[in-house]
């Protein structure tokens, strides 16, 4: 860093994204992309004309993409935010409803990027233990008096809420916004999008990265009343309106239109997790009842580190975390049956120790 | 807004981007964009293929397209940022040197963010009149004794500073740093990008936006010392590691290898500035010297907001601010031939009261 940027800015740990390994072919199970490629209707919407016509700037209000989202989720367009990837959705909420005297609460066992914008904006952080099987307790989440983030199913356990305990945080919480980032609640959670209606504090973001198979064209999207949305819009046209270019809009206006493939696709890796997880545990492995694209499986035969390094050995690439709880845990992105049959093979072969 | 919302970004005022009417089919010369379409290289970079691998995550680190850029301005990838639009790099300038103890010193007349940046990091803002003709008197941005901006050429007047002022400003500031937004500088401005090498506070920041037929697909990127680099990345990764998705990384890429074409269309556009120029004099226009792909015209036989007006009723959408001291101009963008031959006859048919 040079001496010209901020303290505080000098003394914040910045997030740290997953390998994006080059050395080698890998099989990628380490950031929870989807092992299917975008529909060809979105392959057609990224015309030649959709990139001669770059010389245009955006539409800033993105009106197509959000009225197709709008449609597909059954609210009006001034319920619908779009933006350059869901993380900045949670970048401009922590913005917007967290500071130095606005703490926020989220599970301790989460998505890594809530800390780093909590160290952002200098909000104190309250993180909530989990359950030893990782599930959270949603009691000590509600009346929390401050701002509340919940990742439903939750990143790094895939584990899910039941719909009735995400209304009862919402409805305990009237006097501060609870952000439930649902990235990925279409491989078995059940959304929150329909509460919004009813809880004017009630924030709920998605992706286009998992389900949609479009994590290179960075779309993510909030439903919430109008008025939440107007504060993430303020944020924007404060920031950078343009952040959404013109081929990502027309993709992803375009993927809401190729739901049955995206859905077909959800099927099998919900499939395909099953029988992973089934898989993990025979060899003795503990592995997350997860809603979501990923496993996390530990507290087996052989210890989380070793196994991450032994598969990256074998060209397989899942996610190790440093944090302290997750050390004796891999997480595993649910690939094709044919990938994940290849890393039980690994796998296997790690255990006996061949 | 909602009332959840903190107070000082309630109290702010956002930015107000140029109209996008969608009511009729209009010359739209209002927001400085490329009447020519992006190259056929940008075109193919953008394939089939290249939006079906949307399923991956871009590379966080632009590798290849950090290089290209490094190769083609003669400096190494370290010297060298891009983001999602130059408006992102402003965005993170500001974040990161400026705010309540650090104020920032720009001309009174110029890009209309940078005082909206500066109220959102709470810096307070010095801002310096310009002369009569709207030229800037480099001497006022010696010695500032805290963070300076300049836009070279200037926004909204298009008038440039030589390069030995720019270097002059960068050493009598050399314990700030010295941003210049050269958004414009291909139409005829000389770039500071080499005297990066010398003055380790100059952050020079350029966009694919305006020469290179790009707005639609965000891209900006900044020259500087390695340290000033590295804090830029430092905000990047706390806020929003993969804020430039892969279909706009690669258009980018072949953007560089297309120069040819673009350099063409930039001089086309100088060659249409002069003829513009001159014609709006000859009706009675003071019109600035411009060395960008805009003119500001103004005090002439119709005044400015009316200009606008009635251009716009015959279907030809320029630029006028709301701002007091440019209330009697209009900022046009410069289109093809053609196009400025149809602005022409209709500002003569406006002024001659037709």
């Amino acid at each position: 860093m040079s001496g010209f940027l901020s303290a505080h800015l000098n003394t914040l740990t910045e997030y740290v994204p997953g390998e994006q390994l080059q050395d080698r072919r890998y099989i990628k199970l380490n950031t929870n992309e989807s092992p299917f490629p975008a529909s060809e209707g979105v392959v057609a919407a990224v015309s030649g004309q959709t990139v001669r016509d770059l010389r245009l700037y955006p539409d800033t209000d993105c009106r197509l993409l959000i009225r197709t989202l709008a449609d597909t989720y059954g609210v009006e367009p001034e319920n619908v935010f779009v933006s350059n990837g869901s993380d900045d959705i949670l970048n401009f909420a922590f913005m917007g409803y967290c500071g130095p005297d606005r703490p926020v609460l989220f599970p301790e066992v989460s998505y890594g990027f809530y800390q780093v914008y909590a160290d952002l904006y200098r909000a104190p952080c309250r993180k909530i233990p989990m359950n030893p099987d990782f599930s959270i307790d949603p009691e000590k989440y509600m009346n929390a008096g401050c701002t509340v983030v919940i990742a439903n199913p939750n990143a790094q356990t895939g584990i899910a809420l039941p719909l009735a305990d995400i209304e009862r945080i919402a409805a305990s919480n009237r006097e501060h916004v609870v952000l439930v980032d649902e990235a990925y609640v279409d491989f078995g959670g059940e959304s929150a999008v329909g509460l919004t209606k009813k809880y004017k504090n009630l924030l709920v973001c998605q992706t286009f990265s998992k389900s949609r198979s479009m994590a290179g064209a960075r779309v993510g999207f909030a439903v919430a009343d109008a008025e939440l949305i107007a504060d993430l819009n303020k944020i924007r046209y404060s920031t950078n309106p343009y952040n959404i270019n013109s081929m990502t809009q027309a993709a992803g206006t375009a993927a809401l239109k190729d739901a049955q493939y995206y859905e077909e696709n959800c099927r099998k890796i919900v499939r395909t997790r099953a029988w992973t997880k089934a898989q993990l545990e025979a060899l003795g492995f503990f592995v997350t009842d997860s809603s979501a694209n990923f496993l996390l499986a530990g507290r087996g035969p052989v210890q989380g580190k070793t196994l991450y390094e032994k598969l990256r050995e074998k060209a397989i690439l899942v996610r190790h975390f440093s944090d302290p709880q997750l050390d004796d845990y891999v997480r595993i992105t649910i690939g094709t049956q044919e990938q994940m049959q290849q890393v039980m093979d690994a796998v296997t072969e790690i255990v006996k120790g061949r």
